[in-house]
């Protein structure tokens, strides 16, 4: 029943996942977004409300307008796939709450598929006119901007990267109790 | 460089959590927990902020206590292994959407483990009580508990099931403009 070779090759694909700011130009297979989709479809929210939709946008214009609105999302400006998350709007902490376990769940649907993805946050005035602009109801909640593309590793490599910039297992892991 | 079967495996492992409540007695091992730590471990943050803590609880009287705390957490008083998410309590937007990504990443790993797991959430006077039964400082945002464990299939088959409780794909999917 059980395969270790198996567990440990989901393991390492849990654990390998990056954020990616540098994307080739190449568009997003639609086969890799049917992928997304479905993964995304599956993720689990309170109560099963599933109080959440999807804008893809793939036209240049729009993830170049997206990227430059309050908030930190200039890596949208070269991403060939940007996906808009819309949450419903009504219950601010389960939909913030379900919004990341969606995005996480995307971005590591994309990782299946060898596309890297970046997490876009939008703030103020950013939501509003992100809205408007993809004729998103007023009351609905925009604020996560996800970027996705296959990664420039060019690009990636003439970054300075930490190379364990995590903290240690022990400095975040309590026993029982915290103290 | 692309591996087709990975990639479909990879994609049907994201698809397939599902929530689990009823588990079988057994402990989980301390490979299996090593392992979700590391996946937690390696979990974006906001900035890369990493601001959060995990309590682990297994000591049988101390799930059975939180699962009676106001909230949603009844599943926890079966689970082998409670994990408490202890975040910064410092910027509730930002730390609400990690901690849902920190929550599906813990149940991921457990899944590749052939563990279950369950989401639950403390409202209002649960949290606090939370927190001074695991010695948590009362800055501290403590709200989702995740169960861990063998599923029990005997009872998880007596349950109803829905076979396809999830809004088909063309009900939250938008092309390049919501509307």
């Amino acid at each position: 029943m059980s395969d270790p070779t198996a567990t440990q090759t989901q393991i390492a694909f849990l654990r390998r996942l990056r954020a990616v700011r540098e994307f080739l130009p190449d568009p997003v297979p639609a086969a890799a977004i049917a992928d997304l989709l479905a993964v995304a479809r599956w993720t689990g929210t309170a109560t099963n409300r599933q109080h959440w939709e999807l804008v893809l946008v793939e036209d240049r214009e729009t993830p170049r307008t997206l990227s430059g609105l309050e908030g930190y999302a200039a890596h949208l400006a070269g991403a060939p796939l940007g996906i808009v998350l819309v949450m419903a709007g009504k219950s601010a902490e389960q939909e913030t709450f379900d919004e990341g376990r969606l995005a996480e769940r995307i971005m590591l649907a994309a990782e299946a598929h060898h596309l890297g993805s970046c997490i876009g946050w939008l703030r103020g005035a950013g939501q509003e006119k992100a809205k408007h602009l993809l004729g998103i109801p007023s009351e609905r909640l925009v604020r996560t901007l996800l970027s996705i593309g296959y990664p420039d590793e060019v690009a990636r490599r003439a970054r300075p990267l930490n190379p364990d910039a995590r903290k240690p297992t022990e400095a975040f892991v309590h026993r029982e109790r915290y103290a």
